[in-house]
């Protein structure tokens, strides 16, 4: 059980979690604790198995000054992205949600309204699934944030990050890389217009389309909260295959350039729109994808495909071959000594 | 769905949740969410129906300069009382822990091996009630602090905060105050003496004894958490009872006096012990009390009796009369305008 040195500002959060999953799993294999696990940590979500049942479990936070800055988002729309946050992991694993519970950590200045308007929110966003709001907590502390806690039901299979095989087709929902830009915009001082804001504000966990994925047969699967090429790396790494994709098949709404960064820049690593991405079986054809997309009445666009392990992940211009991308993923951790990942730390 | 008024600072936490459950319960009603909730928001844990089984999930936070201040415990320490906070709400339950969420908010200028030890920790403390810490979450924050979700499964009867009647015992685990004295020296600029300290650092949810009080007919349950008096002022609402306890037979560690409290006194407010405060029906006699304490290894103190509705809390000095306490309750939104409860922030 080898510990991690250096601080969580010079290394990246991904390679910690990874190492911290491994060793969680040692301890489950000595303690024999976690007997009904089906799907462990470092997935989406944990799916266990309680009389009979599956279920997903996941937990995700939203905390002021990190995910977002003070004056972008309303207090309602603060409940409404904290839920879609975690609900997007239920998506992912293809679960249908029917419980949440949130822990608010909240500054004792702030108006009781706020709160209010904030659980709110929550409750309703999670009504909105299907699920009820049935606990939470409240702290006071110096920064907001909200944690959230969705469990779901698993009606259908189970999808993991684990599972895509060379050959699969990848194929994303929705379009990428809108609140992002919107992001960006903010941090520009700008303010960001409403299609895109509303991305951010209001994000929907694609939730019929994760159990639409898993009942057509889908290998794989991960929503898109990193940024799609590091979330594609992390489906990579988990199946053992490498991926290609063409830039210009990425669906977006951005279509001009923010400050250095072109709208398929934004596609390639914005992560804030929360779509899901899923490998699909080469027999799964362009018709009975169309037919996938039509019934859960969300866009679905095949990106690329996988490839036999070892390739890594190739992001293919018009032309055919690598393009870089002006932008990266989102680390929480990561500052300007971190070489990878962009940093994005909102700035107080 | 009447809006609360005024700041977070100049109320009370549970006033503003219980105004908050009620509008959930309101909600759940007219849109149908929440089929299979046996127990709602507002009692320690809720419990829900998962293919024919019961769960209760639970979610808790510890945040820094709030619950603790830096220095009073090591990262470890840290990690045990986050999983036992939690894990004492499914033990107010009756509940067998099965799994554990852990959702990490670190200043990004903590070193790793900080982190490594708090949750490895967690992951310990979680396998020593026979539950596995299955998942989690990592952003950087300001602030430090640990929300940890637990789940257990009902093996047996499920224990609620309402049930209790007039002529119940009310029953308590172990000894009370020992903990809040302990931070009531750290507030001084002391070191605790290491019993004291020990009883902050390193609360046991008294699982077994949840259990085993639900078997043999506990009629409510609830942690003390908040202060034996302000929980015990939980249960009560709760059952629509009154309730008299006095204060000779409160089980106590702290024998002296700790600036102005006596040891009752921190018996009666202090609740950062973790111990079970439980109503038993009158049938059940000291014998079979004392049987109960002998088989899940717990000291069971009755500490006094339910009265009819109405007639409120009354703490009874040694001569039988009400007596005022000199410590008062936790609420951490409390401030210095609020005339109830003591207001313990820790100080920066």
């Amino acid at each position: 059980m080898a510990e991690v040195r250096g601080s969580l500002s010079a290394r990246g959060e991904h390679a910690f979690l990874d190492a911290l999953c491994e060793r969680l799993a040692e301890r489950r294999r000595s303690s024999g604790a976690g007997s009904g696990l089906l799907v462990g940590p470092g997935d989406d979500a944990a799916v266990v198995e309680t009389g009979g049942r599956p279920l997903a479990i996941t937990t995700d936070a939203l905390v002021e000054r990190v995910h977002f800055r003070p004056g972008w988002l309303a207090p309602a729309e603060l409940g409404v992205r904290a839920i879609a946050v975690a609900l997007s992991d239920l998506a992912a694993t293809g679960a249908t949600p029917r419980w949440t519970l949130v822990s608010a950590i909240v500054p004792p200045d702030r108006p009781t309204s706020e709160l209010d308007r904030i659980l709110e929110a929550c409750a309703a966003a999670s009504e909105e699934s299907g699920a009820a709001m049935i606990g939470g907590n409240l702290s006071r502390g110096d920064a907001l944030s909200l944690t959230v806690t969705a469990i779901g039901e698993m009606e259908g299979p189970t999808l993991e990050r684990r599972g895509a095989r060379p050959g699969d087709r990848l194929v994303v929902t929705g379009t990428l890389g809108a609140a992002a830009a919107a992001v960006d915009v903010w941090l520009d001082g700008g303010e960001p217009p409403p299609a895109l804001r509303e991305r951010f504000a209001r994000p929907v966990a694609r939730l019929a389309a994760g159990r639409a994925l898993a009942a057509a047969g889908a290998t794989a699967a991960i929503d898109v909260s990193d940024g799609l090429l590091a979330d594609l790396g992390h489906l990579c790494r988990a199946s053992g295959v490498g991926a290609e994709v063409e830039r210009a098949r990425l669906p977006r709404l951005v279509q001009v350039a923010i400050r250095d960064a072109s709208g398929s820049d934004f596609a390639a690593t914005g992560g804030e729109d929360y779509e899901l991405l899923a490998a699909l079986p080469p027999g799964i054809d362009d018709d009975a994808i169309t037919a996938l997309a039509r019934a859960c009445d969300v866009e679905l666009t095949v990106i690329g495909r996988c490839t036999a392990p070892g390739t890594g992940i190739r992001l293919l211009g018009e032309d055919g071959r690598d393009r870089a991308t002006a932008r990266r993923g989102f680390d929480h951790f990561a500052d300007g000594e971190s070489p990878g990942p962009r940093g994005r730390r909102v700035p107080d």
